[in-house]
C-alpha cells in the first residue's frame, strides 16, 4: 500500500509531465488554436511582426489605391486540388474577406507532387484539411467550406444558392467564383449556374501531360462562356487531347499548378483592386514557355439559354450607357495582343467533330487550340469521338469551317 | 490535509489528462516523426498510396524519358524566401536527390504574405523550418542546410566548398545553383563562385513593387554572366528602379513570387531530365501578362578573370567537339522569339551612367530593361547613381551607345 509520501510524489510527477506535454503540444509545428490574434485593422507599418506590411506597399509603389479593400471581397473556389489550394493558400495569405471552398475529394499520397496539402493530411478531407491549414495561416479570413460534389441535382442547387447568398454579408452574393476543378461536368456545372446568376468567374485548367495550362475570364453575356465555343487549351506539340476525363491517370508537376495557381490570383487581384490589365484568356506551355492571350466574344447562337439571356442584357446596359463612361471604359480596356509565337499548331478535334459541335468556331490565335467540341445535343460526351486526331492544322480546320 | 482516497482519484484525473495530451499531441498536424518511410525506388504504380505516381506518368505521356534520374541530382538553393521556399517546397515534392539551402534570415510575421513559412514558425531560422516542414514533406530527400550569409569571407569561402564537393556524393560538384537572393551583393558572390567553379547557375528576382519578376540560367563562359552585363528586368512601366536595395520596405505576393518560383524549378526539371526548351531569361511582367525571352552571349570585356577564364575554356571545347556533335547541338540550341509586345519602355539607366559602365551594352528585345549599370572600377555601387531616372526610349538609349 501507497504511503500518502509516495502519493503525493507521484502526483508531482504527472503534473510536471502534464506541464512538459503541454509544452511540446504548443511547440509542434501546427497548433490547434489560432496562433495570432485576428487583426482588425490592416496596417502599413513597416515591422516584422505585421502580416500585411508587403501589401500594404503596394499603396505606396502606386500599384494599388485601395488595397485594404481585398477584405470586401468573398471568393468560391471550386476544387481544392493542385491548382485550388494554391489559388485558396495565395487569397488567404493577400487577406481576402471570405472564402468558400467546394470539394468532395479526400486528400491522398498521390497528391503529394503538387503543393499545399502534407502526408499527414492524406485521409482527410481536401476543404477540411485545407481550412485547418488556411485558418492556422490567417485568422483574419473567414472560410465556409462544403464537403460535396457540384454536379449532383440536389448539390448543384445547394451551390447555387451559396453563390447567391455566402457573400461577405449573408444573402449578398460571393465576388467571384474560380474554377479549379479537373473534369467536363464541374466545369458544365459552374457555367450553368454563372450564366443563370450573372456571375462573373474565371476558369483554369491544367492539360492531362502536366506541361500546359491556361485561365480564362467569362463574364455572363459579354465573353464566351463554356458552352458558347469549344474549351480553349494550349497548344503543346504533344499528344494533348482533353481537358481532364476521369478514369485516366494524369500527370502532374507543382511547378505548372504552381504557375497556373499565380496567375489566376494574379487576375484575380488584378479583377478585385482595380490595377493592371485582367486577362480574358492566358495560355501556359512549359515546354518553350510561351503564353498565349486571346479574347472571345459570347456566341449569339449558345446552347445555354442563360447566356443568350445575359447577353441581352449586356446588350441592354451598353445602349443604356452614357457616353461619358464608353469612353472611361475604352482606356481600361484589356489589349489583346496578338504575338507571333512560330509555333506549330497541331489540331485536337477531327473534321467531322467540327462539323457536329454547335455554334461558331473561335478565330483562335497561334498557339491556342481547342481541347474538344461541344457535345451533341444529346448532352452525352463521347470520349471515343472527341480523342480522335488530326494532323491537320488549325488554318485548314478554319478554312473548311468557313466553307460551311 | 487530503485523504489517501483523494490523491489516488488526483492522481486517476492527471493520468487521464496526460493520455489525452499525448493523443492530442500525435494528432497535432504535423508530427515531429516523419510520417511515411522512405521509398527505395519510384514506382510508376496508379494507387492512392503512391506519391511518384503523378511524376512518372510523365513518362508514359512522352514527356520525360527518365523521370527517376531526378533522384540522381543535386541543387543548392541559396536564399530561403519568398521565391526559394517555393523553389525547395516543388524540387522536394519532385523527389530531387539532394537540396542544399542557403539562408541567415529568421521566420518573420511580415513574410506571411508569400507562400510556404507559417505563423508558428516565426521566430525560427528559415533554413531550420524549412527543413522541418520539407523532410515531412518527402523523407526521401536528403538536406543540407546553412544557416549563414554567404557573403563574408569566411562564408564564402565554405560555400565555394560545398558547391564543389556537396553533391549527392559528398567530393561531387551539385548540379546546379540557383540564385533566390534579394539583394546585390549575394547575387555577385553567387556569380563570383559560379564563375570560378564553371558551374551553372539559375538566377532568380521579383522587383520592388512585386509586379515584376525573371528568371535566368547562367553557364559560365557561355551566356552572360552578372558582371558581363547590367541585371535585366522586365520593364512594367512604372517606377521600377532596382533588384531589390536592403533598407527599403519592398512590397511583394505571393502570386508573383509563385509564378517566378514555378518557372524557375520548371526550367530546372527541363535542364535537368532533358525536355522541352530551356528558356535563358523569361521575364514576367504581372500587370500585363507578358512574358519576354531573349538570350545574351558572355562578354568578352567582363571585369571577372574567371568569366574570361571560362570563355576561353568554352570556346576550346566548341572548337574542340566533333561536327557531328555541333549539329546535334543545334538542334537543341533554345529558340530566341523576339515578340512584339507593344510596351513602352522607360528606361532605368542614365545616359552618364551608360558611359561610366563597362562592357557592351545587352541588344535587349521590347519588353526587358537593365536594373542598374556595373558599378565603376572602385567597386562601390552608388545607388544615388543608379536609381537616377531618365525618360528616354531604350532605343535612343542605344543609338547613344552606338556613339560612344
Amino acid at each position: 500500500m501507497a504511503t500518502v509520501e509516495e502519493l503525493k510524489l507521484r502526483i508531482r510527477e504527472l503534473e510536471n509531465e502534464l506541464i512538459k506535454c503541454k509544452q511540446q503540444r504548443s511547440q509542434d509545428s501546427v497548433p490547434n488554436s489560432v496562433f495570432r490574434p485576428r487583426i482588425e485593422k490592416m496596417s502599413a507599418e513597416v515591422v516584422d511582426s505585421n502580416p500585411y506590411s508587403r501589401l500594404m506597399a503596394l499603396k505606396r509603389m502606386g500599384i494599388v489605391e485601395d488595397y485594404e479593400k481585398i477584405r470586401s471581397f468573398a471568393v468560391a473556389v471550386v476544387g481544392v486540388g493542385g491548382v485550388g489550394s494554391v489559388t485558396a493558400e495565395m487569397l488567404t495569405r493577400c487577406g481576402i474577406g471570405k472564402l468558400l471552398l467546394f470539394d468532395y475529394d479526400k486528400v491522398e499520397l498521390a497528391n503529394m507532387n503538387r503543393l499545399f496539402f502534407q502526408p499527414h493530411q492524406a485521409g482527410l478531407s481536401k476543404v477540411e484539411a485545407a481550412e485547418h491549414t488556411l485558418r492556422n495561416i490567417n485568422p483574419d479570413v473567414t472560410f465556409e467550406t462544403h464537403n460535396y460534389n457540384i454536379t449532383t441535382v440536389d448539390n448543384f442547387t445547394h451551390f447555387m444558392e451559396r453563390i447567391s447568398n455566402g457573400g461577405l454579408q449573408e444573402g449578398k452574393s460571393v465576388d467571384l467564383v474560380l474554377s479549379c476543378v479537373d473534369n467536363f461536368e464541374a466545369r458544365m456545372a459552374i457555367n450553368t449556374a454563372c450564366n443563370e446568376l450573372g456571375q462573373t468567374w474565371m476558369e483554369s485548367g491544367v492539360s492531362e501531360n502536366a506541361v500546359s495550362g491556361h485561365i480564362q475570364l467569362i463574364v455572363p453575356g459579354e465573353t464566351a462562356c463554356f458552352a458558347c465555343a469549344p474549351p480553349l487549351v494550349v497548344a503543346a506539340n504533344i499528344d494533348e487531347k482533353t481537358l481532364k476525363r476521369d478514369g485516366v491517370c494524369a500527370a502532374s508537376l507543382p511547378t505548372t499548378m504552381g504557375v497556373v495557381a499565380g496567375i489566376l490570383v494574379q487576375n484575380v487581384l488584378k479583377y478585385l483592386l482595380g490595377f493592371g490589365t485582367v486577362s480574358y484568356y492566358l495560355g501556359y506551355n512549359a515546354m518553350q514557355d510561351f503564353f498565349p492571350t486571346m479574347i472571345m466574344k459570347a456566341n449569339p447562337q449558345c446552347d445555354d439559354r442563360h447566356c443568350r439571356g445575359q447577353q441581352g442584357e449586356y446588350a441592354k446596359r451598353e445602349a443604356a450607357r452614357p457616353k461619358q463612361e464608353v469612353v472611361e471604359e475604352k482606356e481600361e480596356e484589356v489589349v489583346h495582343e496578338e504575338n507571333e509565337w512560330g509555333i506549330e499548331l497541331v489540331s485536337e478535334i477531327s473534321e467531322a467533330e467540327l462539323q457536329d459541335a454547335s455554334g461558331p468556331k473561335p478565330d483562335l490565335p497561334e498557339g491556342i487550340t481547342v481541347a474538344y467540341t461541344i457535345p451533341n445535343k444529346d448532352g452525352e460526351v463521347n470520349s471515343e469521338e472527341t480523342v480522335e486526331e488530326t494532323n491537320q492544322s488549325l488554318e485548314e480546320l478554319m478554312a473548311q469551317m468557313k466553307n460551311l
